[in-house]
């Protein structure tokens, strides 16, 4: 790859691209983000605080010295903690009904049909975990039976999430005894927006417990849902090589960018951009090929399984478009910009949206159905191809900024790498047993989890990269997922040549593993990879996973999806630490719990703290207590 | 009942009772939500509208001409439509887990236990109904593939709605048509959050479609399931006589109110407060016995069964504590002030909370169990027993305000009336069609379902109360549920005196079958009864409901449960008037949608007008309309 810019690339030389991208954009009259930031800076107060309160029509209230309560008769606290607690919902509803779009898929998987079981070894494993007769069964059977069991854990009227035996029995214990146990997924969705109605609850603590069992069910149950059941129709996460960054879309070819986060349609989108006819097609309206980029979570679906390029994280989607080279940016769900449509208009770019759940005004919509998926995709294409003509070449501008990247690293890839470590003659494979060791041993101090957004109120990618480079300078491994998995990507963090920036404990392990020091695990939905190798870790060493040294970061955060994460996360028992606020100074009472006291029931709690390079000593800190605590 | 005071009240005469009371809790620093809404006014113009967003943490974003646009780029429009079906999806996940929770009892109903089967015919009908082997088998079996079955409408994986099938057909094909038909009911709530997480739908047209679909997972799912399941534990309402207003509180009793919604708690309650033992123990305290009275859709599920008196609406709830002879109000789910916990700290009542899912500060909590739901009650009467003593006398005051009211119009109950006039030789029985001719000759014009809260945005119960008058006076029949019965019940409209404010048709109408002009139907969930009699009205006359002279209203709402109500009464076909904005006015696109186009898919769309009277004038109007286009 002779055309690689750099190993490394600053966020200056991100922003000077940025720079030349609006330039573009202010050609032809488009908007942006950055300055529909401006028009809506300053914030209202209220609302970032959490004192506001549209639950009713009696208002909206909002609290002040001298309104300290809502007509209802509301205080803050109680407004504060039900607004969390509806922020968690619409994150864990999110998550969760992508897993069960998968589940869907999977349901209607079938032999030389466009969905296929591409891992039967996981499809089987989860279908013996289950309890699902597996001998001598046709695999589409089974896989129709895992798909429809795992259907029913939105709905079933009895019992508690199936995953949660996962976790070592400690944790299992904890949230059986706080009453946080998921039931079905969707019940604890309902429950939640039933008890922040109107005159239901108000009391914080009870809200706080329903955030973090909301949370659960979405972690533990429609997100490893999403991520299981992809792996067993897509094939499961292995080491692969790729590209980052805007670079990666090409001026003589057609670009079709994928957004979204369900890999259901990018994947066919993928297939058929490769298929010897459609590169004809391309071809022959004078393009050299077609060129298939990806943007946020739908981007990392595909990269960790084809190797297709990054060509950027949440805040870069507008980016792609202002390139001028954009035939099309196909979407599926969540973290779309509707400003995707207007945008779209003043290029020649088509804004293909395909999924009911994702609606968008001035975009094209082709809705996308699991049964004519092949031909969806195949029209989508197409579409990009013939608009390839289109392009005002004026106009084009791919800034060239590009990085190598390896990527795929799911927990069954990691446990893959540290067998090659193993003496397997003394040792037992497929264990975590290795990492446990180099961090016993001090090699690694410990383990940090980067997930998450960007968001306007953070320096784009700072947080991300910056957190990276100073955790793994001191020999802290950083496992990333989603838009910070991007960053890390973008900046030549996931590369392997990216060991010169780490300690010299951390630098070794990755000669040794031959790996890169942040490992990629995938969307967002992939937190939940990241939870059980936090729980085969605990296992394997013999303790709960709030003894660990792993501690979880969401720098940028900014959607409901990430709150449902955070929650899930210190359930699990792994502290957590924000670089944005989620919405909950005005209550005290819910910043105590948040920030303090849900330790005493999980192990493990929030640090909100803005100050990025703080938070990074603040994260160093409390992995190094936790190594004094195990007497490491 | 000597003691009542007069047959019609007042608004004013209420009032002066308020202020009365007002006065009483001044003596002791009590809050009122008179003076919160002082506190609060004026409201935030930006929540009003709409247009204020909080769905991610980049914002909070506000619109305005200056910033058109979020900082994702959703617009006016998108930002409300988004706000409206979560909005939505909150009163329909409300309403559905009461049915749910009401499901789940009907699950532990045992012979001889605290919960059992009152309504075995209407158990078995609807065992036949879901096509569940009914011959031969154990009532308590049956009940539980029943309640089974139900509980998996909330979670099913595959198909829709069960009780869709109740809707004439046209109105089927409609749904369906429209693809709006419910599939799972926490499904819809969990596809809403999706769809309005940020980064998803911005398309008014979908969000609006999905509001529809998620009001009618309420109506046609878990309200009805609420509904069904209730009258077969509690029995199926039949005319009785009650009582209701503030007077109904006993001066030398031991006072407890219930409010709320679901009835296991409140049945159970009234249950021991009419036990010897309890009495007894009330006597040896000092009092004369114990008095129960209702408040919200409490009020309502007890009254129509057991006669209890109705203290009380929404606006009236701190009132019961300002009597000072409140010594317990108890309260499950929903519409609950929190003001109640510091107010009763002002008294000596206690505030007994005791749902999980309403969970309040400065409340005496004791959980109720469904398996321990007699011991739970009889602790809570005790306690209030036990709290007589601590009364303090100079703070006494019941205001002299009691009317009569029959009450327990269900559905079954109404046809049962109109087979009194039914010549049993000729006619089938059974069935709406003594309604049908009476409405066919013009004697009655139509019908309005009047419905809803009441909201301080409107002067209390007027709306209520004046366009009942209006209506009754034209020869409209009115049914009405949750607060607008009380409304009704406080001001003796519910009386059969109130036939003499008829017009010459409804009032022979009231004459002959022997019923007030007013007929209550139940609480809020009790709306799907009103859904049956519009359909079977439909059916027996064989038309689409949109086609009948029929209109629904809620000129005082104010929660998240009531425009789920409006969305699946509209989507039933009916048009809905309402008296208060749904905080759309910010979205030009969206009100038109609502106050306009939906009438082509639905046949039925919203009206919104604040000035009541001619609300008023509009709802008969449209009865008009639909008389003259049927001909009659």
């Amino acid at each position: 790859m002779s055309d690689i810019k750099t190993t490394f690339i600053t966020v200056e030389q991100m922003e000077a691209a940025t720079d030349a991208l609006l330039a573009n954009g202010a050609k032809v009259g488009a908007d942006s983000w950055q300055q529909r930031v401006k028009n809506q800076t300053p914030h209202c107060k209220f609302g970032e605080e959490g004192i506001c309160c549209r639950i009713c029509s009696m208002g909206p209230c909002r609290i002040t010295p001298k309104a300290p309560r809502g007509i209802c008769g509301c205080d803050a606290d109680g407004i504060v903690a039900r607004n969390y607690l509806r922020f968690t919902a619409g994150g864990a509803a999110t998550h969760s009904d992508h897993g069960r779009s998968i589940a869907h898929t999977l349901y209607l998987a079938k032999e030389g049909g466009d969905y296929q079981v591409k891992d039967p070894e996981k499809l089987i494993r989860i279908a013996k975990e289950w309890g699902i007769e597996t001998e001598g069964r046709d695999i589409y059977d089974l896989a129709h039976e895992v798909a429809e069991t795992g259907l029913l854990e939105y709905g079933k009227p009895f019992g508690v999430q199936r995953f949660l035996k996962r976790a070592p029995e400690a944790r299992q214990k904890i949230w059986h005894d706080q009453g946080i146990e998921p039931r079905a997924i969707d019940r604890e969705v309902s429950q939640s927006l039933h008890m922040t109605h109107m005159g239901c609850s108000s009391l914080p603590e009870a809200l706080v417990r329903q955030s973090l069992r909301a949370g659960l069910s979405d972690g533990w149950g429609g997100s490893m849902m999403g991520t299981e059941m992809s792996d067993i129709l897509f094939g499961t996460p292995k080491p692969i090589d790729t590209t980052a960054n805007i670079g990666v879309m090409e001026k003589d070819m057609v670009n079709i960018i994928v957004h979204g986060h369900d890999p259901s349609l990018s994947e066919m989108v993928v297939f058929y951009s490769q298929d010897p006819e459609m590169i004809a097609k391309a071809k022959a309206v004078g393009a050299k090929g077609i060129n298939i980029a990806g943007v946020c979570c739908t981007a990392n679906e595909v990269t960790m399984r084809h190797g297709i390029p990054m060509a950027g994280n949440f805040l870069q989607q507008e980016n792609v478009v202002l390139t001028g080279a954009c035939e099309a940016i196909v979407v599926d769900v969540q973290c779309i910009f509707p400003a995707l449509g207007p945008l779209s208009k003043c290029f020649h770019t088509k804004f293909i949206t395909t999924s009911p759940i994702a609606q968008m005004p001035d975009s094209e919509y082709i809705e996308f159905h699991e049964e004519s998926a092949g031909e969806n995709a195949k029209k989508i294409v197409s579409m990009a191809i013939e608009n390839f003509k289109n392009r005002k070449p004026e106009l084009v501008n791919i800034p060239d900024l590009k990085t190598n990247a390896t990527v795929g690293y799911s927990t069954e890839a990691i446990k893959k790498c540290l067998d090659g470590v193993t003496n397997s003659h003394l040792d037992e494979l497929g264990t975590t047993k290795p990492l446990i060791d180099c961090v016993k041993a001090g090699v690694l101090r410990g383990a940090v989890a980067m997930v998450g957004c960007n968001n306007p109120k953070v320096r784009p990618d700072t947080a991300h990269i910056e957190l990276m480079k100073k955790l793994i300078a001191n020999d802290i491994i950083v496992i990333v997922s989603g838009c910070s998995a991007q960053a890390a990507g973008k900046a030549g963090l996931m590369s392997k040549e990216a060991k010169e920036l780490c300690g010299e404990g951390l630098k070794r392990v990755c000669e040794l593993v031959d790996i890169p020091p942040i490992l990629h695990m995938g969307s967002c939905v992939d937190i939940s990879r990241m939870m059980i190798l936090a729980s085969d870790i605990a296992k394997d060493w013999g303790l709960d996973i709030c003894q660990v040294p792993v501690v979880g970061c969401a720098p940028e955060w900014m959607s409901e999806k990430a709150v449902s994460i955070g929650n899930y996360v210190v359930a699990t028992g792994i502290d957590t630490f924000l670089g944005v606020d989620p919405y909950t100074k005005g209550g005290p009472e819910v910043v105590n719990l948040l920030q303090g006291s849900i330790k005493d029931w999980v192990g493990a709690n929030y640090t909100v703290e803005l100050d990025i390079d703080k938070l990074g000593d603040l994260m160093i800190e409390r992995i190094e207590e936790k190594r004094a605590a195990l007497g490491i």
